[in-house]
Parts: C-alpha cells; structure tokens; sequence
C-alpha cells in the first residue's frame, strides 16, 4: 500500500514537473527572443498552464495522499521524509489561494512584463503603476488567504528564505547600516582616483560574446546542460540539473558588465548543476533558499571574480580578444574593476555600495505591505531614499524605481535575497580559506577544486538542508553578517 | 444553451491551444538551442503534456458537446460550421486509437529518430529496418482502426492533403513522369555549361545571417510576429499568427543554402502570418493543406526566389556584403541559382529533378502500405528508381534511402506534399500573372503587393477552403500538372 501511494506521488510530481517545465519554458523564451506581438496568445496559455498546474496539484487526492504518507512518516527514508515536509508546506500554502486567482495573476504577470519593460525605457512609471498596483493587491489577497505571523511581509519572504522574517532582517539590515556606512565613505574616498575609463571604451558585442562564453567555460559551467543566452535583464532558469540556462546582457560600451553577469548567472547555474543525482527529480531538487542562492552567484561574480587571482589567468585571454588591453597592467585592471562610486543601477553597482540598494527595496516593499504608501508615490520614495543614503539625485525613473524587473514578474520578497546572498557568500569565503588553499585554485583557474568543494559543502544538498542548517554545518554558525563587513573592510583598504 | 455550448467549446479549443503551444515550444527549443542532455528530460516531458492533450480533447464531454453542435449545425455560422466539421473529423479519428497505443507509438517514435540519425551517419539499414518495420506495422494498425476507402494508402494521404487519394496521385505522378522526363533531359544538357563555381567558395557565417535577416525583411517577413533563428534542418514553426517563427541554415561553403532556405521558411511564415484574423484561433487556422503550404514556401523560394527580377533589387546588398560578387554579372549569379544537375539528396535538389525525389518516395510508400514490399529490400528498390529516373548509381543508403528523416517520424503520406507543392505554386503563379504585374512588382520588391495578392487568394483562409476549393476558386479549375511542366520548359530553355 505504501509503495503504491509513493508512486502515485512520482505520478503526481512527474505532471507537475511537466507543467512547471512547459511554463518556464514559454517564459524563458518571452524573455530571450519571442517577438513582441507573441505576447498575447503566451499570456493566455500560462493562464491555462497554471491552471492545469494548479488542479494537478491542489485537489482532495493530493490532499489525501499527503495525509496517508504523513501517518506514514516514520516508515519513509530521509529525502522522502522531507520532500513530504516540503510538499506538504506547499500544499497548505496554495490550497488557500482559489484557482481563478491564481489564473488571473499568471496572466497579469506576463502583461505587467511587457508593459514594465517598455515603461523602464520611457521612464514613464506612470504607464507601469497601474499593473504594479494590481501586483500588489493580489499579493496582499494572498497574504490575507495564507495568513501571517507579525509582519504581514513575513509571509512572502518565508516564500524566498524559508523562516526568514522582518524582525530578523531588521537586524541584519540595521547591523550593516550601522557598520557599513562608515566602511562606504572610506572606500568611496578611496576609490575616488582610480582611473577605469577603459572599462567604458566601446568593446566589439561579437567579441564580448565570446569572452563571455569563455567565462562559463573556464568557471567550469557545463554546456553539455546548459547554455548561455542573451536578454535584457540576465537570469538563470533551469529544468532540473541537466538544462541549466544562463543569460548575460552585452553593453558596447561597458565591457565589464556581461562578464560580471557571466559569472553570477554562471555561480547561480552551477548550484543547480551540481544538484546530487538522487535528489534533483524530488521538491528539494532546488536551492536552499534564494539567499543560498544568491551567496553562490555573488561568491562567484564578487569573491572569485573581482580577485586579481582569477585575473592573473583571465587577463591574457582578454587582451587576446582586446588588444587595448595591453596598455593597461594586470593590476589597474583589477583596481577598475574593484572601484567603487554611488551609482543608480543596482545590478551595476559595486560591492560596497550594493546592499544600500537592496536595503532601500527592502524598506520600500515593508511599506507596501503594511500599507504605509501609494503605488504611485513610489519613485519618490525612491529617490529620496537613494539620495539620504548615496548623496544621489536620480534623474529618471529608468535610473530609479523602475531599473528590477521584479515587481513585474510579482517577485515581492525576493529583494533581501541579495544582501543575504552577500553575507551568505563571506561567511562560506572564510570557511573555504580555512580548508582549502583558494588563491592558488584561483591563480590556477581550477574551477574543478572550486567547484568540488561548494558542491560537498552547499550545492549537492539542493534544499534538503534549510539556509541556516547549511550555514551551521559548513560554518558553525547561522547568518552573521560581521563576515560581508570585514570583508569590505578588507577589500576596501587597498590603495 | 447554444451559448453556452460553444462558450464550452471556445474552453475547450483554448485548452488544446495551450497545449499544443507547450509541446511546439518544447519542439522549437530541441530544435534550435537545447543542450544535449535536456533531451531525457524534455522526453518525459512530452509524453505528459501529449496524453494530458489527448485526455483533454478525446473524452464523452467532448462527444457529447460535438454531437450537440452537430444537431443544431444550421444555427451555426459558416466559420462555426467548418470548425466543427474539422473537429468532429479530427476526433473521429483519434477516438479509435487506443490511449496506450498513442504512448507506444510515441516512444517508438523517439527511439526511432535516434536511431535514424545514427543509421544515416553510417549507412546501415540494416540498424534502422527493424524499427521502420514497427512504425509501418503502426500505421497499418492505425489505418485498420481509422478504416479507409480505396487504397490503404489514402487514410494518410488525407492526413496532409484532405481528399487526396491514390487515384489522384497516380494520375497526377503519371503526367510528371511521362512529360517531365523530356524536359529534365534538356534542362540538365543546357546546364551542364553553366559555372556555378562562386557560390560555394568562403562565406562569413555573420554576414550570411545578416543577408538572411535581410532577404526576410525584403519579403516582408513581419519581425514583430515572427523570428528568424538557426537549426540543423530548416523549418517553420507558429503559434498562431502573431507568433511565426523560421529557421534557416548557414554553411561556410554554400552561400544559397541559406538564402533559399530562408526564402522557403519565410513562404510558410508569410501564409501563417495572413491568416485572417478571425479564424486564427480556431481549428481553421492553419494552412489549407500540406502541399499547399509547399506551395507558398516554393513559389517565394522558386518563382520568385529564383527569378532575375528578384535579384535585380537584391543583388546590390549581396555585393556589398561580399564585394566577391562584384566580379560576379546578375546574369551569371542568375543562372548559377537556376543550374539543374542530377544529385542524390532530395533537399539540395534543383526544381527540375525535385519532384521525381518526391515521385520515388510515393512510389515506395504505396508498395509498403499495400503490404507489396519487405522493409529490407527498400534500399534496393530505392537506387534502382533512382539509377532509371536520375541515372545516378546510389553509392551508400545515406546518400540514398537514409537521407530523409521523416519515416523516422512516422511522416508516411507526407512526401507527395512537396511534388504538390511545386505544381500548385505554378498553377497560382499563371493565375498571378494575368492579375498582376508580378515581374513589375519583383523587380520594385514590392511585396506589399505580392503579399497583399497571395493573402487575399489563399494565406487569409486557412483552412476554411479545401485544397481543391482554393485552386478551383483562383484558378478556376483544380489542381493540374501542365503549369508546373511548362514552366520548367520555359525556364530550362534559357540559356
């Protein structure tokens, strides 16, 4: 009897597997290369897939088949035992939320897409504030359905950092606004006579491409299950471990930008690469937390790849492909791309000015969801909180409020992600450099050692171990973002 | 109650579309840029949404709601009335495969393909006639099921060309082979002088997509609707009419391949993008048949594709992006793209011996599903037709009855589409000519108003017409074989 429930549960995820499949699969190509008028008829068909999707999921046999393998629970080996946990955890989470709804939203989503992506080049943000109000409705309607402990934005964040919630992040955020800000004005000052105008030179976009594919292939991104796209925005998607897609977003005249997007989309695409076999094809076939995941993207883009280690045996391949580059030393080459400046664009800024952005996305979405303020006062807020904590004025909203497509994609919650993956990403650095020797792994570009090592500490476990089990295991102790400011500390003292 | 009946038809016709929509995209994304090792994966994936596609459209609830609309047929308008007589085909005949043979058929389909492409690499039938076997036992089993009238044969004729039957063909084979024999004799004699030398020397892939993209932008291939991308083997793929997508192929050495097969995909692409609006989402919107969807791709890729007027208007953008041809005449590039010589690839062959590629396929196809033939004496058969067609000794079965994928695919009854194809695209080509100044219009590149023609007689109806309705409607009689042989006579005799 048990045996033929657990298969009826394989059947169960095998259909949502497809259905999640086929949907991301029509959002991966709205993103890279569907032509504009596409969008109509794709919306309409995420709004039935998701609906398949849904009644696949939520309906009184899944419920009774969850209910039968809950008593059963002893009797389950340990990745059953806590995919039922997690299924079961989703399972009460979407059955409170009523199918049309969740219809409606998916077609919402894809529209408010289309209409952000056109608003962010006209700045207009008026055009975009009607569907960013709509988002946020329905996401306050799913809160209301689902219900909340303290915070009612406690209850997005558990979707992106399981047990994560607004007293804890207050914490962290107020620990780096305390001890950050300092660091900022230090480093910024510091930064101040770095010359790297010859980043923003006008580089080849074919020959930047192939750089780019040169990066995934030196961090040792397999292409065999994978590959490496192009679209505005960049991100990762993947169909389980063996179709991991990155994408990168080339600028002429900005040549750091795609390889520094490489290398996150690439830090993000090993993760689920490198997913243990026996676990990517169950619900923990997935990273632990967006946090989890974002420490894997930033220790890639930021720890490996802003190091003059990793230059040492990059840079020939980039004076190769730009000869400019042989008028400029090894070692301006890694201060340029290490300095720091105020700057508008999250994605675009450095290290040291990084967290203040997502900081100000945090404080904002707190106010939408205790309802402390109107859609359409947002670019306001905005800008004057980028000018108290940057010393910016913001010149337009493309520059401002409208730059992350998230909201559009009905991504509320996700932003604190990045600060975490920031802290995740220096506590997991001071581990490894106490097991293992990574300058010269760096120096030598063998990713191999690099990436066995995340693999047995963070990767293999997809989300079988929780943010702070993982953290506990490798380091000793949960979140502590002491680490991402003695780092900065640290990085920002060289001259 | 009609109402509500059709309310609950237009569900179900959406539901089907989204699935549909999710197994092309998956198709597209294998075809064009999956990596290798998503292919297990998307497999999985495939057979889930084909059977959820299958449960959703062959049900009592379906038959039920038909036979409804079928009773109150009168109060229904014409659109209406084509739709449901479609439908009520199109269910009849899959309601009398059983589910689990579908889903063996599928896998074996699967299976089939792989080892297609390896047998066609090696040469060796002797791989692939075991499985060719079983997918001809298949569509024998199916024909049993499905019934037939006449010839066996005719059940998957009517797949592709509704109303086609063997008599028909035989006629129409019978006047190619008997009046198009003389004429290749010729045509291959006058060609033989004909140096064609300077279109395979080097060509930068980069431009060559550049041209593409040009070539379908010269034709009014319509970017906002449709895309251009590269596969192995070109073809057309839409999603509706907003949402058309080509592919071609670029090769170093052959400067044509590309071109003409952007020329062909962008014919399909332009007949899908002009169906009218009205009917697009219903079961009428798609092409009225298979041979008259080749119809559209050959007289882009060959009437006009081939024609001197053409390239009067293009020649000057292929000479600025390969200067080469600056020592090339118009003339003598006009004649290069028109030589004639007998070859072995169906695919690469010139107009004037295609269509006996096409004629020796059907040949076999009827002796197969007549049970006259073993599958082990195919490729004997096959190179003794082509050594008395071509007079070319067939020196491995790649080159021969390897060369095409379709069998591997269960595509029987789909060759004779392409002879089709040809002779229709004649036929509509005179019609043309007396309602307009094509060569006018060719030379201008004016293809507003060739669009514009081809849309009003044929693109804007889909498949609200039949095969022989269009022709009879434009032409004023149906489909007949003399155009397409005067036309090789005329166009042969040049010089």
């Amino acid at each position: 009897m048990l045996d033929k429930k657990l298969d009826e549960l394989d059947q169960l995820l095998k259909r949502s597997r497809a259905y999640g499949h086929a949907i991301s699969m029509i959002h991966w190509d709205m993103e890279t290369e569907a032509p504009e008028k596409a969008l109509e008829r794709a919306s309409e068909v995420l709004g039935v897939l998701s609906e398949a999707a849904f009644e696949n999921f939520v309906n009184p046999k899944t419920k009774e088949l969850l209910d039968y393998l809950n008593e059963n629970f002893d009797k389950l080996d340990e990745i059953r035992q806590k995919s039922l946990v997690k299924l079961t955890k989703e399972y009460n989470k979407e059955v409170k939320i009523p199918k049309e709804l969740i219809s409606e939203y998916e077609s919402l989503k894809a529209k408010a897409q289309a209409v952000w992506s056109k608003a962010k080049e006209s700045g207009k943000f008026e055009d975009f504030a009607p569907y960013l109000e709509k988002l946020v409705d329905f996401n306050l309607k799913f809160i209301d359905l689902r219900g909340y402990e303290g915070h009612p934005y406690n209850t997005l964040l558990d979707d992106y950092e399981p047990g994560m919630t607004v007293e804890k992040l207050d914490e962290f955020f107020d620990y780096l606004r305390e001890h950050l800000v300092p660091v900022i004005k230090v480093g910024l000052e510091k930064s101040k006579n770095i010359n790297d105008d010859f980043l923003n030179e006008s580089y080849d976009i074919n020959k930047q491409k192939e750089l780019s594919k040169f990066v995934a292939e030196y961090m040792n991104f397999d292409f065999s299950k994978g590959l490496l796209k192009e679209s505005v925005h960049p991100f990762t998607l993947n169909f389980g471990k063996n179709d991991v897609r990155i994408t990168t977003h080339y600028y002429e005249n900005n040549i750091t930008s795609a390889i520094f997007s490489t290398l996150h989309e690439g830090g993000h695409g090993l993760y689920e690469q490198n997913i243990a076999d026996n676990i990517t094809d169950t619900p923990l076939g997935e990273g632990s937390s967006m946090g989890i995941h974002e420490s894997q993207s930033r220790i890639y883009e930021n720890v490996f790849g802003r190091s003059y280690e990793l230059w040492k045996g990059l840079y020939p391949k980039l004076q190769e492909l730009f000869p400019r580059f042989n008028e400029v030393s090894l070692e301006n080459f890694h201060k340029g791309i290490n300095k720091a400046s105020a700057s508008f664009i999250r994605v675009e800024a450095d290290e040291l000015t990084y967290s203040l952005h997502v900081m100000i996305r945090y404080e904002i979405e707190k106010l939408i969801f205790n309802k402390e303020v109107d859609v359409k006062d947002l670019p306001k807020i905005w800008n004057e909180k980028i000018k108290e904590y940057l010393g910016l004025d913001v010149p337009n909203n493309s520059l401002g409020i409208l730059q992350d497509v998230h909201w559009s994609c009905g991504l509320f919650g996700y932003f604190p992600s990045y600060a975490l993956g920031n802290a995740y990403a220096s506590q997991i650095e001071v581990q490894m450099r106490k097991d293992m020797d990574l300058d010269k792994a760096l120096l030598d570009g063998d990713f191999n050692s690099i990436n066995k090592y995340l693999t047995d500490k963070i990767h293999k476990y997809g989300s079988s171990l929780k943010p702070n089990e993982l953290m506990e295991k490798l380091t000793g102790e949960d979140l502590n973002p002491k680490y991402f400011v003695d780092y900065l500390k640290n990085k920002y003292n060289f001259n």
